[in-house]
């Protein structure tokens, strides 16, 4: 999320500078370079001619009028917060900090947070917030692979530790965007980005269980869902699919989980989904077992190919995609499992996985040569047309084929 | 849902036969007068110079080509579905069927109903469905108190027990509305309309429950659903209440949850919403007394007026009011309970409650007698400037009022 911000920013010639502790992304940036697919190099060297520079030297950060922090907030392994990012950054800067500045968290996290990270270090510096030191809590709002909307269309959340706070946070984002939506406090603000995404999660969630249901009343969940979409009022259609994927719906709503407990309630929403929408690929597996099943054979020395390993169609993020756990599933029942995606050409090593796969080609002869194959991801780039005529037999979790002898939906 | 019909029908030239078993409606219907405040007498007089005519006689059912059935499907003692109302009317209109007829239900229900309650009676008669009868399901869509979409404006979903029933239905419905939905089956027909009501009850439950997390952090989840309102992508806004009312939002999403029991599987988000939305009386009623208590007042005792008791705002409906639940709570407390309801003069008795209260008026001194006003439906026509400049003490469950020092939202 920083990176946009970075050239959203030159554009208004700001001159922006890019802390990163990763010396390689510095060097690449400096050099003309983008590192996400969906950044031009063209726009990096736009910024530079602006006065970008990208840095690891923290003692830079006096340099800064304001700070925006834009670091992940994953989730550590019994579903906690990990603020190590956070507090890793705070602890770089904070000796270079000096008075005057505007101190702004973009990372999305509890209610709390900035009161409680960011207000402890302004203080031990010895300022004064709201009077020689500003901070603020603006969370980022991005929807990857949306192209209708740009940084400058999405009006953008401003909160601030005091009214002082908040009017400089809001001044800074009004030379960005379009629309400013100041709210009474940091708090609020966290609280905002959190409802948005724990209400993507959750409408997952219920779609998904439904579709559990429709199925075993041999109903076609997604044609229920398209004739709702008619419905002029008062209906969102939400896909179901083969669960969550990316660094934000699957994490996000496990933050305000973990701070209720403070308080000594529960999310139980959030917990129902977060348990649906993660046995997810495990259903996926179960459906590809009884598809097998039904054309007379066994998953136990199946082909089968993945279609798609991205979290979500047409991007390349393969962040907490649940294509892996479906992979490990089918290896675990000793099937034999390749994948294909335009835009994962390799699949590195994450915390969780170790897969030894590259992107198969895909053509006539591979697609037969697999006895199912299965629709991961439904990247626009996909020539379903050739999929549906050439593979044996297909299981189509995100609804975009029609159902037939060979095509069953999971 | 019938009289709406009548009237689209009517203007569009068909003779209309209104069924009711209810003799008091069919007279006042005879005699050119509406039973629904929403419909205006004169839309009854209009439909009558089309030939329209109200009847109890179930014999003049062989009279008609098409047969709508519009009954209530309320709920048991144990939230399981109550199909007496569906399976009268079929009794009665069974010896009076003919060939040729269309019989349609319009009623909501789970998937199957068509098939396994309208279809078993056509074939008792000795009828061919999709032959020389024809059996169809298309649920109704409405939105009382909603002036922007009228019957016309809004499509309808079509199905029908075979190709030619579907046919013949959407060739009924095309008729009156602009847009038809056909879908392929009568189940995916039922289904559709019980996710658009499952859908908000879940959203609504999910914000209900997220107002008692933000609650106890001291956030105003109105102001929070109002910033994350401002994303232009990926969010819907639902807004938290005093628990759900009306005839289908409590209730139709168990017909799934019942149904889905026999194929052993359970609808736990519809399950955990029926729970959250069922306790908010008692959640409000505990804010209540909270607030009152900040005042250095007990419940017991106080005076309480209740603003609004249908169960949302413009109507006069009162079926499944979370009012009423909010006054029984009220009244175990030893509180004094008035109402003021514009619409709802005096409350009859229902299957749950029996209140001998009239509507009191609503004036700068009667809103100063009482200890608490609570608001529980936010009619527009409500005077909210004097409500708040009077009252000396407000509960807003609707977030309709800025938090202050006499007003508390729950």
């Amino acid at each position: 999320m920083g990176l946009p911000l970075v050239i959203r920013f030159s554009e208004e010639n700001f001159r922006v500078i890019g802390f990163d502790i990763d010396e390689t992304k510095v060097q690449k940036l400096n050099d003309g370079e983008s590192y996400l697919r969906h950044i031009p190099d063209d726009d990096i060297k736009a910024a530079a001619k602006n006065g970008f520079t990208a840095t690891s030297d923290w003692t830079r950060i006096s340099d800064c009028d304001a700070i925006l922090i834009c670091v992940p907030t994953p989730l550590g392994p019994h579903k906690e917060p990990d603020l190590q990012y956070i507090r890793g950054t705070l602890d770089s800067i904070k000796p270079n900090l000096r008075e005057g500045q505007l101190l702004i968290l973009e990372s999305t996290s509890y209610p709390g947070t900035t009161e409680e990270e960011l207000v402890p270090v302004a203080k031990e510096r010895g300022f004064t917030v709201g009077e020689n030191f500003f901070v603020g809590y603006s969370p980022e709002r991005e929807d990857p692979g949306n192209t209708k909307f740009t940084i400058k269309d999405i009006p953008k959340v401003v909160s601030g530790i005091t009214k002082n706070c908040q009017e400089v946070t809001e001044i800074l984002y009004s030379s960005i965007v379009k629309k400013t939506v100041p709210v009474s406090s940091t708090r609020v603000a966290e609280m905002t980005k959190l409802l948005e995404n724990i209400h993507r999660a959750v409408n997952i969630g219920l779609v998904n269980e439904l579709k559990m249901v429709a199925d075993k009343m041999n109903i076609d969940i997604f044609e229920v869902i398209d004739a709702a979409a008619t419905k002029p009022f008062g209906f969102t259609s939400y896909y179901p699919g083969p669960g969550l994927g990316g660094h934000c719906i699957p994490i996000d709503p496990f933050y305000l989980t973990w701070k209720a407990r403070e308080y000594g309630i529960h999310t139980r929403f959030i917990e129902l989904a977060g348990e649906i929408n993660a046995s997810m690929p495990e259903w996926v597996v179960g459906k590809s077992s009884e598809a097998l099943a039904k054309k007379g054979k066994n998953m136990q020395g199946a082909k089968v190919l993945i279609l798609g390993v991205a979290y979500k169609k047409n991007i390349d993020d393969i962040r907490e995609t649940p294509a892996f756990r479906i992979i490990e599933l089918l290896q675990e029942k000793k099937a034999k499992v390749d994948y294909h995606d335009p835009y994962v050409q390799n699949l590195h090593r994450t915390r969780e996985y170790d897969f030894q796969m590259s992107s198969v080609n895909l053509s006539e002869e591979t697609l037969a040569e697999y006895d199912l194959v299965i629709i991961v991801t439904d990247h626009d780039a996909f020539d379903y047309e050739l999929i549906e005529k050439e593979a044996k037999l297909i299981v189509d979790t995100r609804g975009r084929l029609n159902i037939s002898n060979n095509v069953f939906k999971a």
